[in-house]
Parts: structure tokens; C-alpha cells; sequence
């Protein structure tokens, strides 16, 4: 899997290392158990500040993505070992925009839509 | 409507008013070209600091929802009146949660089925 930085995005860099490494995860292209390359690796790779690849590591570790372990490596973690509040912290924060997206006049179908087009988009 | 604040949530206060006032709009409670009650008064309504009602209202405009006329009050946009980026600025929000669904394993089906109850939750 390649992950690929905009520069010039307004998303800060480690967020799109942190999204890619997600819809990696969504994809399957990287799987529960996988080790991630160290920081020190991946910032070489991507031409980036090590900080910015321990922010984005951290932040997939708050997530539950992530298991930094300080001398094996940062390992991905399974489905099963997620923590069952996941869901409602996803469901909390769809919500916000779930209503602005109604709010902007959008139909049930359209936003079901949306979320179809944009789970292949991730997907393909 | 009538907006209900929970000050032990860890949504900070100006995000409740936000929301319930796009969820509001959503619903059809608030009308395009509605006046929201003054800072002050919606302030004292809810026995909240104006300066947290001033940051939701400006949160409102920054988003397209509001106009803030300082004369005249407050007043909702009509959905016509919306920059029209407000809809690819929506897919680029929703797209890193809907990754982060799947990757913790749901399918396409279950996050349909999330996010029509999200919207029937609203509306109700």
C-alpha cells in the first residue's frame, strides 16, 4: 500500500497519513496483526518530519486502530479487540453531519447515496 | 423548538446549540429566513454565558446556515441562498468516518442501516 501526502492540502499531514492508513484497514490491504513500518521508516519514505508519523501513529492508537508496542513495533488491531464503544463514537460523530446534510436540504435517498458512492470510492 | 443544554456532556455548549439548531432546520422546525432570538435573549433563555451563544451563531454562518445582520438579527438561509461547496465540504467530512466503519468491520448494509437511523432519530 502507497500512501501518497498532498502537500498543499488543507488536511495537516499526519491526518492523511492517519485516514490512508484507515482506508487501508477498510480495504484490507493492510489486516489485523500487520506491523506498520517504524516511524523513523515511514518518515523517511514519505519525506516527512518523524513527528508528524508519531502524531498520525498516536492518533490510530486513540482510535483503537493501533497497538504501539515500544519494542516490537506498532501493530493493527483485530476487529474483536476493538473497544465496543467504537460504534457509538462513530454513530455520535456521523450524527452532526448526517443533520447538516438535511439541514442543507438533501433527501434520505440522496444522503444514502452519498454514503454508498463515497464506501466505493473508498473501497475500489 | 426548544433547545436543551446538557452542561455534563463533553460536547462543549456553543457545539449543543449548533446542532440542535441544524437538527431544527433539518426537521423544518426553523424556517429559511426565520430570526433567531438575540444573543442575549437566547443566552438568558438558557441561562448561558452570551459569549458561548455568540460562538454558536458564528459557527452557524461559518457553515452557511446563518446570516448575521447586525441591524436586523439573525436570520437562516434559505437552502438556494447555500454556497454550493457546503455539499463536496459534507463528502469530505464523512468520508473519514465512513472509512473508520469499515475498517472496524461493518458492511456496506450496516452503515446504511446507521445512518438511516441516524436520520429517522432526527427527524422524529
Amino acid at each position: 500500500m502507497v500512501i501518497q501526502i498532498e502537500p498543499d492540502s488543507v488536511v495537516p499531514i499526519y491526518t492523511q497519513i492517519t485516514q490512508q492508513i484507515i482506508e487501508g484497514i477498510a480495504r484490507g490491504d493492510i489486516k489485523p496483526g500487520d506491523l506498520l513500518p517504524s516511524v523513523r521508516t515511514l518518515a523517511a519514505d514519505l519525506g516527512v518530519n518523524m513527528h508528524t508519523v508519531n502524531k498520525s501513529y498516536h492518533q490510530l492508537e486513540e482510535k483503537g486502530f493501533l497497538q504501539i508496542l515500544p519494542k516490537s513495533g506498532s501493530k493493527i488491531t483485530s476487529p474483536d479487540e476493538l473497544d465496543p464503544l467504537t460504534h457509538e463514537r462513530l454513530a455520535a460523530e456521523l450524527r452532526p453531519l448526517i443533520a447538516e446534510s438535511l439541514a442543507i436540504g438533501m433527501s434520505e435517498e440522496e444522503i444514502v447515496n452519498l454514503v454508498q458512492t463515497i464506501i466505493r470510492d473508498i473501497l475500489q
